[in-house]
């Protein structure tokens, strides 16, 4: 491992993964990805926690350098293992993909040693970090393009133990809606290398927009302390908050533009809609006369994610409608 | 006059502000501006109305693209002239500032009509539309890097008759809150410009981050037809909706950040702060054993507009602290 | 298929491939390449029509948007599938590769479903389109670097019947010139992709130069026509036109420019010229005191094919000399 | 004068004029615009010839490049300037405007001596170059996006002498049409410094698509001769070849375009035209079922003119349809 | 002057001139300049000293930070403005001018408060800073694409007494060379800003291409404290150092490549060089076989500067030649 | 092969590898990397020589260009191969990958005849080039970003007789130091490349700064000379000249930045430190009232390498200390 510092050394290490990247601008010289390792005094599990997974997403961030700050190892039982921004190059330049590669990093599991700069980080967190961690928490949001009602979520897995671990890790999370999925094809996620190595994995949608706000930052960093708290990593007071239900599994829900042009959006993040109903106008940016196209209801539900940009092209997704199911229980 | 038609001939003519552009991809090209000119069948003043003056506001551009589908002769009393888009190339770009001279359309009046594009919009602007029009709507919101309450905006004028004018027409679009500044520098906007002519002249701000939500439209769609009612040029059933006064004037309201990096605000749009209270805490994104610096208010007062992307820079605009000034009647 | 409509629906469909892209600007976003099918209400073959293979190519998407005007399930036998420009980025941009990849989408069959956008979309045409079709036609021109008397193309094939059935198909579209290639190296061609699957296939180089005039549009727009009709799946009729035989086999036909400079053709399109003939003159644009370099011919014959730019860089395709076959009879 | 030569020192002399450039490349650099001077054996005149004022036209700097080669001390009698790229950083970037400062230097006329370094090179031809000669020959071509039947060019001008020398020697020039045009804002330009300046001027419009072919070329090295002995500058046997009457005064004959799309023209240059006859077809590119518009011819007469790229936008210049004044005697 | 904090208050003041930017990336930004402000508990005139006046000079950036951590109110007597970059954008981007309008802040003087943000910083330095200082030190080396002997230097002046000034302060600096300078045009320099206001003005050339070492930066620091103690500002054990006097005046000494290449240099900085000797050699990169150029010098004297890219363009300064004039005393 | 000329024929050729590039700018274009071949007229080995490996170092160009214009068949045993700048889009472009794909040409080794253009230039020069080749020397630099002492370079090599080949050989170049090394990885290097065909291998490091000097293009010139005399390919009288071991092997020599900032060195290239010693300080440049960081020593040692950019990014080599061993014998 190329940490710069010893992971096994009792004690809070603030340091980097240092990534080999010879550049025009640097001939001998590399990324750098910051990372914090708190080992506690008392023993326990790992927890690799992950922000900036795509660089223009905040909840993260925030929530992970927040808890950077607040843990020390009188208060971690095992170990905390905190990138506050794995693509770092993103998150500097504020975009979702590397500006060095183009690369998505979350489609570029489990990573090659030897390719660009995207493909290493995701082989060092791949052949590293995700084999020696038990609870792996992977903090998304909607990015510049998209706006997500806030959700912890866990996947629909095979093994009946797994499953039960992750779904119950999510919603310790206690985000305003907690959702289960069924992934068609997670090639080249991070969700998928983690879930597959048989470890506790939880994943998020906490706002978008490329922004974070007030109420989606506390969103994220309580959200953070109380799943690790409930995996007995973190020593800190728990309760879960009230969560509710969100079924995102209908392919239907997906509303993909056919048109391009100024979106008039008719309906707000969160209201329930009916089958057929517009949702929003499209209005041709270039020739006034054309007639306004609209996009309609393919189902019936609850307005789970919104396009954000004021100009929509053909194939963005407009919007997700979910299904609300109802107030959950803990157990 | 350069517009594709003739502006006189009664009815609703679609069109262009054609403006020569001789460039790399177009030796005898021209930038073409949209706009819509109806003149009523019943006689009456002239409102221009303007969008995309900063070509990354949507509200603007949907309310007057709705206007310009509802408009007809037989509704309209004198003329409407309705430009969606001021700003085109900006606009198409979705930038703030145009793509092709980097010059903010704003800063730009009174133009030159011989001087980059974006000072022959201002030109075109300025010697031919505002001395012939009336009532001026130059509708704005945050664009992509700032969010505000919704308001309209009127500017504190030296002759009483025309302050009124113009205070009236602010307070009949009816926007959620509805303020008046005292421009300190006015130099290079359309509103100077405007205002220095005579003219009853309304601006607003009315949301931000480069979106536009199903309330901040309706809040545009409803206000501008109602200024253009109240002021008798748009035949429309009438009634003011409930607004709140702003005042935005004292100078320590407005938040500048000194530190750059990773911002978790503490407060809310629209949230009511105490003098001293911390606003937000910025994290140094470079190295994460940096103690993190924080925002305090400058004045108690409502929180009316934040910064929107999730990094900040030294010099940005992290919160602006208004007053509430309570319900507003209606004269 | 991914496609956004039932391709077995009767009846004439417009619509999209629909493929994903997730990118900075659209996080959950596609890229959506037009698409027109037409099942006939006769039954007949299946004919795959292409242009904008490279997207600064112009006579194919003429020809195909003035042939999905035309057609309509009543004059179609079988089933028509028309994409106008299949490299869509490409042709959005004008530009021969894409602008995302930069992938030359004739180099990237079979193309990778989970490869870069371009190879996503040879994937798509290789393994759903060209299994279903009978007669595929690849509308090819010489893009904004080359130039080319019209001509439409087989390639000379091991099998002697697919061998007549494709030379017969070119001679059908009758342009000007009617060429037969044996290609050396078809690696990554949509060419040899649909020749390997035993397909009817036809390609052109009908002009260049970045534009189309209204000549080469009409042998497009009529060469289309033609072939379609002379298989039996458009109902159309049909008479072919004189075409010149056209032998481009010869590899010292292929004129490179070994110095670069400021290109002063001394013979023009459809010249004939004589072995060690000047065909141009480069001029050192950097030392004009430099004597002036001559590209000789290297073989007597027709120039089929000409540089466009006025500057030309080392390793540029300054010419073409092919031999001409004399009048073509119709079989 | 910065010129690298003593221009008074008798001979064929090869040199810049250096103008000063402080940039990122170069912190004491300068732009170099290569510039030939002949001093004649013999007196006479002085002959200024330019191409390049524009970087993407090819036909001037390969005759004055031509000429550069041929003309010694002993075949001119005065004094010749030969300058055959004058935008030398635009035309070593093959656009028409400079890749340094965007400025189109044929507006940039009479220019500014501490201005942006297209404005530098202005200056220095109006204060140095222009002043010391009689016969000014600017040799223009359509660039990237014109294409133009081959013309030479002069303006109508109110001084009659000055006006039939300009006029004599367009005609000599003797390309296949001779135009006389009436210039209505020459600001920025050249052509009026020259003309103010009381010298004879003549330019020409020869061909264009950013390219010169052996025709194209051929027309402005024999034109440039020509008008040079015409003036009894060059020691050239001299006879004019034939040239037809063009007039391009009718504003209507400029068709400018106002929808966007991919251009199907339906005439070629050179066509005769009628009045409301279909020039053009445009299709939309991002919908394909809405209905193509068409451009109608504003006036009959010849297209002289026309738009070269596949695709087109709202405001360029799709066609100029002028007058055939039919044969020119010469006098 | 908009300064983040009282310059008049007591102490040693952290802070930014701010000056307003609106842009694509902030709708109501600033560009913050970093300044440090130490008022002296002992009374004295007021020093200005500025590095990074090009962003690509880092000598004066360093000796400014290394003084700013140094000086205290109890050190220096009056008052000390130290400003480590004052192009602040393009010190950020590493490059000579700024990235934001392309200006080169050392020709924007007197600047304009209204104009591009490089005018604006000119503006305030001009309107704020100059008028209230005494000794004003502006601390250059070569850059990214030249590299200097080590040299202050002091401009020829009219005013006997200024001139004296400025000589015995540039004396003072100590730096191996101490020139003389008459600047034929410093138009738009902050230097002839500051003269002519009457200041003791130095500035300096402290190595280069685009580098600090050890011994360059060490000159500086030195430098620097040593002007300020010899003025009685700083309060530091104050001894010159040996130093040669330096004549650069000769126009013949500046030797600017006519052709570009790959550049031999045959000399290297410091060496002693005859008339007519081969300074360099440059070789063709695009033709092996063209014979390569020599640069010879133009004068004899001491080589004082030379170009630092591996490769040449026409125009670029290759070399300086100087005169050494011996070591100078001090007075 | 590619070769534009006949290897075999006798004689001094010059020309190019021609490798097809289909781009935007050239349908049918190809990068052309020069080279010359002289074939001797006496017989004997084969020796590579190669510079411009990476784009942005010119001791190899410079050395090779003078070779090339020294080399006659007459003194040249056997053949020599002589490539000045490989990486020939890199070379043109002053960078040290290539501009058209992005891939550093030294990791791209064997190459890829169907891959991206610097992938097709190492397959050439692996299939072809180092077959035939005997003797293969590969000049390097320090690039933009990296400047060292300058050296020949062996490897250490499992095959005695092989590592005492290349041993000698690079002794035989006398560079003032003689480095050995033993490459943990060397993964897409020519280096490996080369040795592991079995071939008489040596590199250098001889300066950089993205400049050369008249001394590092001395040493280049007179090295390649002596290694290839020493071979007996080169008849040219031989003697070495001085020169001193250099140990790089220790990984603690290698100084990697943590933090980005302004660097101050405290040492000099070639200066001589002790374990712990402060090498350089990085002033953070957002705040100037963050404590400067320092690097210090990780071993003594000499300073044999060092960043050139004024600015640092972590990451970034800032040092690289090696062991002096003192003067070489010569055997």
């Amino acid at each position: 491992m190329t940490l710069t510092f010893d992971i096994d050394a009792p004690g809070k290490h603030y340091g980097h993964i240092r990534l080999p990247h010879s550049a025009d601008d640097s001939a001998w010289g590399h990324v750098m990805v910051p990372i914090v390792v708190v080992n506690g005094t008392r023993s326990g599990d790992t927890a690799l926690v992950i922000g900036g997974n795509h660089g223009d997403e905040y909840e993260g961030p925030i929530a992970i350098r927040h808890l950077i700050d607040a843990a020390e190892p009188e208060t971690i039982l095992g170990r905390l293992i905190a990138i506050p921004y794995l693509n770092t190059p993103a998150f500097m330049a504020a975009t979702r993909t590397s500006p060095i590669d183009g690369v998505n990093l979350n489609r570029a599991f489990p990573g090659e040693a030897s390719g660009t700069i995207t493909r290493k980080i995701a082989a060092f967190v791949n052949d590293h970090l995700i084999p020696q961690s038990d609870l792996i928490i992977d903090i998304h949001s909607g990015g510049k393009t998209l706006d997500f009602l806030p959700m912890a979520v866990s996947h629909i897995l095979d093994d009946a133990e797994q499953d039960h671990r992750c779904a119950s890790a999510a919603r310790a999370f206690s985000a305003p809606y907690t959702a289960r999925l069924r992934e068609i094809d997670d090639t080249g996620m991070l969700d998928g290398a983690a879930e597959r190595a048989g470890k506790t994995f939880v994943t998020t949608e906490l706002g978008g927009g490329g922004t974070a706000t007030f109420q989606s930052a506390e969103i994220a960093i309580s959200g953070l302390r109380r799943a690790l708290a409930f995996h007995g990593i973190y020593d800190w007071p728990y309760a879960p908050r009230p969560s509710r239900a969100l079924d995102l599994s209908d392919p239907d829900g997906f509303h993909f533009a056919t048109h391009g042009g100024l979106l008039h959006p008719k309906v707000a993040l969160g209201d329930t809609v009916e089958h057929h109903q517009p949702l929003a106008h499209i209005y041709d940016i270039n020739d006034m006369q054309t007639v306004r196209k609209a996009i309609h209801a393919q189902r019936p539900g609850l307005i789970a994610a919104r396009h954000v940009p004021g100009l929509i092209k053909p194939g963005d997704c407009a919007f997700v409608i979910g299904t609300d199911g109802g107030p959950l229980d803990f157990t």
